[in-house]
């Protein structure tokens, strides 16, 4: 919906989407990953709006990455025909849902264990189907993924033998500074696979802390991205961003100076979630000396002891969250603004679809 | 809706209310205040469903709490006649919005500064109306509230003479523990009080915590609870309820086994929130050795280093939140259980009304 408004006429707390910084962090990578043979698959769990992901495929992404059904079912629904959901899909409602979507769409799926890879056989083989396959591989976060090369290998074997399924090749979500390790991990994949006969489609890696230098793992032909559409405080102290790249800010009211070193901003952990960057939850755009301490639901803590110049109450500041993908999750609505005008308002296409 | 449907049939992530417990936690709390002549005026932040304040109401409560407008304007479009926001209210179009709601129903807010009570006594008075305005008192807390009972007694005399406003009494939120602290601020507040000739028609306090001790805070009226109605590891924590008192847990599958003593649920920081409890980010009921000690945005990681038994992929298991009052506000649909059975499921009226 376009509206003729400006900022200054919003309620607060408002998620503002600065539309030239999201243009400018969208070339830039796609430009990079072109520049270094990466096929770039934009992962939507940051933004969950079709209109973006849309644009990412304009601009030349192979393709998106949802990490739940439900976000595919939105992307899908916007026109977005080529997904890949890297997790593992397990119950038969889900599977049921992963069968309908695969009739629509290119969709790839996620897997880490037989009794996963079983389960899409299972549904996919019974639905006259093939579905792409790729395995999940940890290399040090500690989260899903086989442990180690030789059982990738394990389970490669068991998809690639398994009616319905296709095997499509390993990804992993790396932890940050892990680019070596993903480096390491993959060329072992690389040499087992070679020996065994079996044919490695694909090597994905992720993550948008380390993604300028995804291409120094080598053999890695895709890069799953994220919050580079919107960086945020997490993302500057990883280094992968500039406090002037970050393109979503909320717009908040100070709405107490409790005490003369202390201000109380009408957004909380429901508004900026209560996820935190090390040291703080959130930077004041207008006062860079403040320090977010502390989160309740609908207050952010403000402590301004190092802060020479201090609000008033009534004013409006804008701030940059510890960690921007929830927040697009806890928004119902989020403004795309150029300058001091609102361009659109819109609701989060894909929020709260977590099932 | 009602449905005819068993918690087997549910997909995952799926947040579940048990209704025997609500009934129970709602009586047990109401009983307490009737026992010591406590108002209870409940805070809705916890559930955010009209469903739940009617059933406040009629078992006594002489009203609830908002925390904020928009959440109050969906509990007065549910019927809901008496609500306190306990927010200080800035700005134009909310100031606008809160003579609206004043025109239906009997509106309280909080305040806890000249500049706030200046901005309420011209919008009321332009509207030829009076509001009930509480001033907001810090005991400890250190978020909005005015530091001493000198500076409540100065800013009562302020609303007090100002157009449009009625001065309603003090309010507090405390920290955990602080009982007697509530005590002395409001001792001195009515030895102040009473020595300037002005009356002092109420003290109201808040929390669950302490809420079981809320009666030894001598002169206090009223008690804000909100979390009493579902309770939660916090609460667990704090000593104000038991494992088995707990109302609302998440339904969640068990998607990984990457290790022995690790698996991985199908719920992360978009269900259960990213706040935590001491130690952990929620208890398995089936499995209370495990502990979830980290979320990702769609991933609970539990270790299961000192649990005997563990689960397989593929197993369905329930957890109970650190901090319950941001799931229900990020699930979109919850479902009311009695047993088995699922008695009705229901969108969270109040979700995500942060403006």
């Amino acid at each position: 919906m376009r509206k003729e408004t400006r900022i200054d006429h919003l309620d607060t707390p408002a998620v503002l989407i600065d539309l030239e910084r999201v243009g400018h962090n969208l070339l830039r990578w796609q430009q990079h990953c072109d520049r270094h043979g990466l096929a770039n698959r934009s992962h939507i769990k940051t933004h969950k709006l079709v209109r973006f992901a849309r644009r990412q495929i304009e601009l030349g992404a192979v393709g998106i990455c949802c990490q739940k059904l439900g976000e595919a079912e939105v992307m899908a629904d916007g026109g977005i025909d080529d997904i890949f959901v890297p997790y593992n899909l397990v119950g038969r409602a889900k599977l049921a849902r992963a069968v309908a979507l695969a009739r629509r769409i290119r969709l790839a799926v996620g897997c880490d264990s037989a009794e996963v890879a079983k389960g899409l056989s299972a549904a996919f083989s019974a639905a006259g189907l093939e579905i792409e396959v790729r395995i999940e591989c940890d290399t040090g976060a500690r989260r899903c993924g086989v442990a180690d090369p030789e059982s990738a290998l394990a389970l490669a074997r068991l998809v690639d033998r398994l009616p319905g399924l296709r095997f499509g090749g390993l990804f992993t979500y790396p932890p940050p500074g892990a680019t070596a390790a993903v480096a390491t991990f993959f060329a072992r994949c690389r040499e087992l696979f070679s020996t065994a006969g079996l044919p490695l489609p694909l090597l994905s890696s992720g993550g948008t802390p380390d993604m300028w230098r995804a291409q120094e793992a080598v053999g890695v032909g895709e890069h799953r991205a994220g919050t580079y559409i919107y960086y945020d405080c997490m993302q500057i102290a990883a280094g992968a961003a500039r406090l002037e790249d970050c393109a979503l800010t909320v717009l908040t009211t100070v709405v107490s100076r409790p005490a003369p070193d202390r201000c109380i901003l009408d957004a909380g952990s429901k508004t900026l979630s209560a996820d935190r960057s090390p040291g703080h939850h959130g930077l004041v755009l207008e006062y860079p000396r403040a320090r977010i301490v502390r989160l309740s639901e609908e207050h952010a803590h403000v402590d301004l002891s190092d802060s020479p110049e201090r609000p008033r109450i009534g004013e409006r500041v804008r701030v940059v969250p510890a960690h921007v993908c929830l927040v697009s999750n806890l928004a119902d609505r989020v403004f795309g603004t150029v300058g001091d005008e609102v361009e659109w308002d819109s609701a989060v296409d894909a929020r709260g679809r977590v099932v």
